[in-house]
């Protein structure tokens, strides 16, 4: 009998692999998805069926490439159409082993969301462990935004799911959620990544709304942003991704011939850190540090162009592959081989970012300079702690509102720790703004010098 | 914020390592600890603290390597002297980043065996998880037949360590004990390796002896074997056990200075199946089944001889190697290269084992056949299911009790599926027993073809 | 700049990957071609063409999968009429990075093989290397019986390919063959894979026939075995082979369904060691250790059943896949959990099969004991040197002549080392034969034990 | 039979491992050894002998710490006293199973240099390869420049060495040097990294000089740096050097403990990319881009200070480990976990390094403007191509003459493509120097813009 989570760093998300005898389901598989048929053969196992714990829309499913490799059938919630595998019922069960799975219906971030509650057929038939999906996380609970126009209606599904379905499955339950800290499925989540549902039920900020209509209140008054990819995904979890044979595997590619497809409409993702993009860039090139691929790869680029990837290293390719085609991006046509030094060493053109230190902010804006400073982070970043003057737009809307901004003016771009910052200072680049610099360290670095900040 | 649990197989032993923010503490390591540090370089963290969570017998604990490896400090319960390391109390407390551990004396198994609680700072005072060590383990408790001379007391302690102590801290807390499935510190525990304190509260079966006599009763009453080798593992884990600077690598061997390193009296140890076994073997040599290492090489084999490997295949090697250094057995001379094939190419004499089959037994008992039917499995397994006329010698017995039986009559090998039996008659081999015969499949067999047996 | 060796194991199958700035070039990729666009990436190079030294005829190539992966071109040579990819030429040259290769047309082992020179554009015009095919090997020469009609010619033009072409080359020119020791494609390579012409000129025993008749008549005195499954092979490589998206994984089966299965026509293949299969077998299984795959599994099997894989370990289970799909075997269904083990404890039935000791044969020949001693080693093999009153029948050719033996007599099975025997012994099993017995050690242990041979 | 290259990178050192039967040789093992056990175990060898082509003198030798884990003896040539192994003289053989090595004295590079000739005992007595040490490279011969004193005795030494005792063994020979292109042993070394001695004597430049007197005038008139690390690596040579047990596993720190660990005396040595660095960096450390640790840590760093590494990923400290300890560096007490971005965020002060063009360099120039150009490449470097007013220091000898520039001026710093030109920024930023501006792209950019150079 086995257990595995498997994390896909980015999108953080959690994908499980049960077995037990000759058998194993998996739970939400994720689009590279070679790594569950690597675990069933390890373990002497085959994957007889995949659960889908909801139309996922931050991510591109693996059921299809998955069931095709394996055989496995594929079941989803019955709320939604989708256009392959079956449907399951509250309480469905299946058996793996000596375990069994259990549906429950648990609408609320989406109608068609199912928890599977776990039971070991040699001890009772209590709940030892429940897959939630996005109903329930680790210190939060899922999204409820999804549906505008029934807002209360599924806040207050997701109310009954969790009170009604979930906490009296008893509080010895351990959870496993599909996310975890990090995740744009959820502002909250808990960095600890084991829980059960007593502790969820006395320290879940959330489920601490116990009355039905203040949890609702909660829920209708968040504020989550919507990525315009979510809308991609969720086409090809419910009708069918393209399949994946193999990763792509982008070919490297000499400075000019990168310049040659840039040139020919390519876009160029800079991998690089904040520091080293600020120190040389190629002119034109949206700055994408890795870690942030996952969260504004999606907000900032279209799926019908081609693109070339700037590392810092050869290594980062296939973390870069990884993350682009778990979010539907397969064009990756090329990398820099040999990265900046090879763009510099063949004498083409560079440009540079300024920084700014925490310290210099408050002393020009005291000053009196005449700047803008760009505080690109989530509203309720924004809202919560900022530094007097900021002009807010968040970074996922920037390329929408950029003629808010004066190209003349010096700017200096702003967010938590000066990542987001980065690929703010780019995008003005790229829209012909000349004096951008950048505060690496931004707001984090302002608290850790004592800056004077509004907050509230 | 990470806990990884590191599972040994053989002993079934699970350690565990648990990390946030800079620093790390590890669980009950085990020798070859190498492992915690290649986690701890990966997650970017540093070991700071080791915890033992008693003094273990069933296996040499890595601590002072690992300590030496990363500098960490040491930790075990008060109640025994150790020659290194610090006491902790009840009470203690020990953050690691945003979690904190803290300690609780929970006596039973042995007088200073200590449970560690997991709280997170961030989401209140409840505990998340608990690391139980031998105190409590999923579907079964830990052993209390150490101190026959304190049989009652003992067990009164674990039953007030485990109903005053551990489920006090309640259903939600997730139970992360040192032990899984076929460890020798318990005959009962899940093959499930997730489960949360409620969950053994209701449905561990020793738990539901909630009187404290009838629990005290029933420990007292239960009977456990005491390997010989548990008692140079309790010297090794109080007084401090050889450095392992890196793992032994036995060197290759021609079958010939194989023979003549027997003849000098090392000890070969053929690590092959029950089947291969019986289809040739050397002489004189010890059948031990790779998987059967952890379990019966500690009652047959002495510490101040070396030890010359037979594999099926070169891959045996390194895990035959974990094994037997886990267990403190590191005279690893060497292993016979090209295995058997090379022994017999070279000309050398071999021997066979005959094999009968379920049906077959019963057939020739009830034939009147005058011969020996020697069951080698645990008295509790005897006693509660056998064949009829089977006489019965535990495995780790056998050396001592040889003597028992007619080397002139047949005599048959049983155990509960063949792994034992082919040891047991590689015993015999070596003590002039000729006319050996293994029954493969031995009991399980017999229950699927339908023997007769007695029960009870 | 790189050049890396791939080894495939059984086939003994050496192919290339060359490399150099931005490109690389493979020379004979195998059929699992994963590999060379992971070396690929890891050297940030991309794969721009793929030689095929000649149609391969002992396994099938993977330049169409590997093509469809890396968008490469691939060549071959004119002379035959290949479905898909290009032709090249005695003098092509083609660049990568630095380096020039050049082809050189090099008839003989079949009338398309090429050899490609390798020069080094900053040191001269002399060869570095030359990639020989299956033209020149280290210590042996490419084959040239399979065109009989044509045996002078064809060996005319070896000798033209090697000593016209090849040999000019100069002494200095290092030479990386298609195959290494063990392959079925020459009985008397070297062990040592490395070499020069120079060294292959002075030492390589068939260069020494320096007069051509000579060459042509050692060369059409040669004895090779043609496995059926050559004609397979030809024909995959000629016209294309079935796309492979990912390795086979077969499923893991209980032994009732294994039986079922075998119940169904599947064949049993067991990859045990001839001491384990003599141990206990299932009865009509096909013995066939583990290494013995590529080189008799093309004899003995047919393309048009579903194979079950019967192994001592699930580890065997991903090099018995490489070696079967190598050769073109994809229908693996499935294979036994558990091996043997589980087969005995469900109380089916097994076999066994009896074992001769070198020393012991020889005593029961010149007992007049009546019985076949059946040889199935090569015939070249046998002519060398043999015991008396041996039958032989080649292994590949048993099924076919198993009417030519008596299945009432007892028979004991020889091959060079115990091997080969332990397959004949399954196959005589299968055909009802009870009084089977095995020669492990065989003609090794006959040798090292001092048994009188026939020889020459 | 197996030969494995094994190349470590940065010193641009080749190791080999060549094995037979039961044994293996290696030659010139690294200091991190394991890989050598790691193969043996793989292969079925046990280390019997390891071979010291000489003294090395840019890298620590593992030979006794692999000898202390395989107990294999060690061998090195007779004319130097060193304090472990045992000397071996010309026509000394070892056989390694079916191998024989044969040692040749080849004096030059050092008075005890040897050269290891392989042949095969079952295919004549010509050389099938040799083993060079530092003697002959591919494309270039050893140094000859450690014996000023005697520097056209060791240059004739060495040509002797070439023409009467290697090239004698045959244009067939492979040849197997311990180095390749990147090695402080040798400017003009081949980046193809196989060929045989007939190769490298029709093409090999330094060969070309056939006759004793102009080979002996061209060696002694080469220019070579001697880094003053180099005394330590003789010194652990012939001594003995600080046994290895594991590799050093640097510790993360918080961006204030590196603070305070710097003030108090430590190194930083950022490992960063020119960009990153020029992009933000720790005031007072010494940038040493990873690629660059083999070549200049020697030059610029000393044994008796704690380092600290600033990397750009955890990812890099691995390879920044192997590198530094290869070179005697042990003392790696830390690294700044969470990159210079931690650093940042905690508010701590960082400062800049300008950029100039290439096209920029040439324009400033011409204007005239009062600035330095300061070119820190090797003089042989310098020679062949500079830009006219360059100034030039070579960067190992930067910190001794650093008093000859101006710290007022503004200061270009300039090298062959910008990797060494940040090193040397950084040690003018280090000394007060505050105007300083990299030339990213540097000399290759120069030449690929156009710009006006100065030649011979």
């Amino acid at each position: 009998m086995f257990l595995k989570k498997i994390k896909s760093e980015g999108i953080a998300h959690l994908s499980y692999i049960l077995g037990d005898g000759l058998d194993a389901v998996v739970i939400d598989p994720r689009r590279d998805c070679g790594i569950y048929s690597k675990i069933a053969a390890q373990q002497g196992v085959r994957i007889t069926r995949i659960f889908e714990t909801h139309r996922n829309e931050d991510y591109v499913i693996g059921s299809e490439d998955l069931a095709r490799r394996s055989g496995a059938a594929i079941h989803h919630g019955k709320a939604l159409d989708f256009s392959y595998g079956e449907a399951v019922c509250e309480g469905d069960t299946f058996d793996v082993g000596d375990l069994r799975l259990r549906i429950l219906e648990t609408p609320g971030h989406t109608f068609e969301s199912i928890s599977i509650v776990v039971t070991d057929k040699n001890y009772g038939e209590d709940a030892v462990a429940v897959f939630t999906g996005d109903t329930l996380f680790i210190g939060d609970v899922g999204r409820t935004d999804f549906f505008p126009d029934q807002a209360r209606e599924v806040a207050g599904a997701l109310y009954d799911s969790i009170f009604g379905k979930l906490l009296p499955l008893g509080d010895q339950t351990i959870i496993y959620p599909a996310h975890g800290a990090g995740s744009a499925c959820g502002d909250s989540m808990a960095s600890r990544e084991f829980s059960a549902i007593g502790h969820e039920r006395l320290h879940n900020p959330v489920l601490q709304k116990k009355d039905r209509e203040s949890f609702i209140d909660f829920k209708v008054n968040e504020h989550h942003y919507l990525p315009p990819y979510f809308k991609k995904m969720e086409q090809y979890n419910q009708f069918g991704s393209p399949p994946l044979h193999s990763l792509p595997q982008p070919v490297p590619m000499h400075a000019k011939d990168v310049k040659k497809a840039q040139t020919n409409g390519a876009v160029l993702l800079d991998l690089r850190s904040p520091e080293a993009y600020a120190g040389a860039f190629i002119p034109g090139s949206l700055a994408m540090p890795l870690e942030m691929i996952s969260a504004y790869t999606g907000y900032l680029l279209d799926y019908d162009t081609d693109i070339i990837l700037i590392p810092e290293t050869r290594e980062q390719i296939p973390a870069a592959v990884a993350h682009l085609i778990r979010i539907g991006y397969d064009r990756l046509a090329g990398y820099l081989k040999g990265g900046m030094h090879s763009w510099e060493t063949e004498g083409l053109q560079y440009d540079r970012i300024g920084a700014v230190h925490a310290a210099g902010i408050g002393q020009r804006l005291q000053n009196n300079e005449n700047l803008t400073l760009l505080d690109v982070r989530k509203i309720s970043e924004y809202k919560q702690s900022r530094l007097a003057g900021a002009t807010h737009i968040f970074l996922g809307e920037l390329p929408d509102r950029i003629d808010e901004l004066d190209p003349d003016k010096p700017i200096i771009t702003f967010c938590g720790s000066g990542m987001r910052a980065i690929i703010a200072a780019s995008i003005l680049k790229q829209n012909g703004f000349t004096r951008v610099e950048d505060s690496l360290g931004s707001m984090r670095a302002c608290k850790n010098v004592g800056c004077e900040l509004q907050e509230g």
